[in-house]
């Protein structure tokens, strides 16, 4: 709610740095913009502050296993690689979100599932932690109602969601205790078949044909306990029955749009359709690959082999060590910046979700911290960039309200009205009013 | 395979102690007794030294859990309520069986789950523990060929098998790590419904109608590790469903006919059918409320609602406050007897199954230390016993062979063969070869 009002300056230091096709208009300075600009920017900053702003996959746990990280200080969005931390949260006027317990898939073993499962609830540990030394400053959010009482103390929401499915192993009762532990969505796969479903982007092909037998199981628990099911990164025939076994609507918690940039990541039209029919909701991810055709010049390739090959996995190393390498990444950010999408990609990726799927079925999820962040909102700070060019484009303070939360809401207060009809179900059977 | 010769003189001794109908014929004393007899007990001895013999239902885990036993000590089956332990199974010429992770069922939560899981890694450690403990006189056993070669060292043969897959949640990791703790065999259900299947004796009556979806992917995944499914206790319905499920042949592991006597928890002739065309293999119970129409007498009960009401859960004791209970009890075992069926009986039922399924499906699981145990054979060091009844009855040593452990041990076999196959599967599949 607290709000940066000079939200697209920040836009125009990063834009200067990159070769990138910045297509967004050049305001050159604020007085020099036109009055219509300036009544604009005034009118997206009020807006931006009034309503509740949740991106719904931010990685920052990510950089949390960082001892160099600290999110309660302010991070360079390039040289600390950084996109998310409270100071520039409340700059950008980010309320809040869906902190990612994230876990790469790792081997399909017995060892390696309950290695997952240590490894999450080590994240859920460092959200707690996080929140538990930053009470005024953070709150953990875990119903619906949740948000609009937290936004209103001043405090930042946090919601959790997992990324990846791996992370449950094969086992519905850790599934329950991350529900337990605040996790409110779950991504059924990431970049890997799992045991739940086929992704949209293993090289080996799909394996179960979309959802497996022990996915269908995995969807009727979320939807008993009331946890989301996010489709994005499952394949195309995954996230169609997904859609049509789950019971309650579901998200696809950083997704584009497949018509605007062909990428399997990206969701179809029939897709779209389905999650609009279902009463779902697409938030947008800004990722520039699944964006548009973005190359990775030959200068930078080289600088991050190198890199990789100097510091390897940067976790392993000494804190001393960790921050050398973190700088010297931060060199080659400045000096071989990646070819990014713009705003206004994510925008027309927007625009066309918004025609096939409706208003009611949009949101944002910029995977910062995940590999998100274009050209005009390369971190948490800049978000008011999107609110300005909803605006411009056209979008109501209404229809940027349903972006920014309303939507999502309303899909997380749908899962737990489908929770209580369920376990109301179960009692019942115990109770043998089901029962032949 | 070390044999006690006078085994049947135990037997006379607990008979007397019973006011049961014994029905066996009474051989006063070894002088007395005539010619073919005495050449029969000869006969039985020597059998029943050649073969293999394995108990696939040992609940003696359960005392292990008491401070005051020790199963490398020798107890009274009356006065310490012990069935099993170390010097009576050499005393009875029983080369070992499958020790029994048994817990009963506890609230269908997650943490009732969660515990349960805990439980159950606590009595494999036990079992562990026990051999690590006396080296030369025990050995875990993993394979259907560790038999064998355990009999010929002289050492007492430790398989081990779940009863209740209550224990796994719904958890299909920790089945595999159960697996890899020793599990070779998981009773579906205990006395009620679980997430698996439907029990025979819940008074709720079927949730599932058999297996349930979990329960599908239960035995598949137990196929696919090599651990038997066991319908002992399961509903006609899920035994019945579990057989067509199952890749591999079933065991009962103690099971009685229902033909013989209709209770619940016994297996009716179309399910003996069912087994015996499966290729797999129903150990005997010798529990004997299961076997015939048993009464408790109105001075037993109120003894034992005394004993209980001061005593409680005696785990909970102290060591001195156990000893005491134990030999509380020992007193009502001694002065108001339980009804008992008798070892006739249990031949009656095996007769039956014989009849019904084949001599190649039937095998011993005499639930000591569960409940089992009968006039003639109450412990374990009258197992001996069985093998001169079925001598008596005209089994010839191949069909005693078969009945103490090559039956058993074929069908373990058999499911570690279709683990073979299964697995090689999954990598040909993991290497794209059945990809499309």
């Amino acid at each position: 709610m607290k709000f940066y009002l000079a939200f697209n300056f920040p836009l125009l230091a990063f834009a200067g740095l990159f070769s990138g096709c910045v297509t967004i208009a050049p305001p050159a300075d604020r007085d020099a913009a036109n009055p219509s600009d300036a009544d604009l920017e005034a009118r997206a900053a009020a807006i931006h502050e009034r309503v509740i702003t949740l991106d719904t996959h931010l990685d920052v746990p990510i950089l949390m296993k960082r001892p160099t990280f600290d999110i309660r200080h302010r991070h360079d969005a390039h040289d600390h690689q950084s996109q998310v931390d409270l100071p520039r949260m409340i700059e950008g006027g980010l309320d809040g979100g869906f902190f990612s317990v994230y876990l790469g898939q790792g081997p399909r073993t017995l060892e390696g599932r309950m290695q997952a499962k240590d490894a999450a609830r080590e994240i859920f540990d460092m959200i707690d932690r996080m929140v538990a030394e930053s009470p005024d400053d953070f709150e953990i959010a875990l119903t619906a109602d949740d948000a609009a009482r937290i936004a209103a103390s001043g405090k930042r929401i946090v919601y959790m969601g997992i990324e990846n499915g791996w992370v449950i192993g094969r086992d519905l009762d850790v599934l329950h205790e991350f529900y337990d532990r605040g996790a409110r969505y779950m991504t059924l796969s990431h970049t890997r078949n799992n045991a739940i479903c086929d992704s949209s982007t293993d090289p080996a092909g799909p394996e179960h044909g979309g959802i497996s037998e022990f996915g269908k199981l995995v969807i009727k628990e979320m939807n008993r306990l009331g946890m989301m099911v996010d489709i994005s990164h499952i394949s195309d025939d995954a996230a169609m029955q997904a859609i049509k076994l789950s019971e309650a609507p579901v998200i696809a918690s950083h997704s584009s749009a497949y018509a605007i940039y062909a990428h399997p990541r990206n969701l179809n039209d029939r897709l779209l359709r389905a999650v609009a029919k279902n009463g779902g909701v697409v938030q947008m991810n800004m990722f520039s690959a699944y964006l548009k055709d973005v190359e990775t010049s030959p200068e930078r390739r080289e600088a991050l082999r190198a890199w990789r090959e100097k510091y390897g996995d940067i976790l392993e190393l000494s804190a001393e060590k960790q921050a050398e390498a973190v700088a010297a990444r931060g060199k080659i950010e400045r000096e071989f910046p990646p070819d990014l999408a713009t705003l206004e990609d994510v925008l027309d990726h927007i625009d066309h979700v918004v025609k096939v799927a409706g208003i009611d079925h949009i949101g944002i999820g910029a995977d910062f911290d995940g590999g998100g962040g274009v050209l005009g909102c390369y971190d948490v700070s800049e978000i008011g960039n999107i609110t300005l060019g909803l605006l411009k484009r056209g979008y109501s303070e209404e229809d940027i309200e349903k972006i920014w939360s309303g939507n999502v809401l309303r899909v997380l207060r749908a899962n737990e009205e489908v929770a209580r009809r369920l376990q109301a179900e179960d009692v019942a059977a115990a109770n043998g009013e089901k029962r032949a």
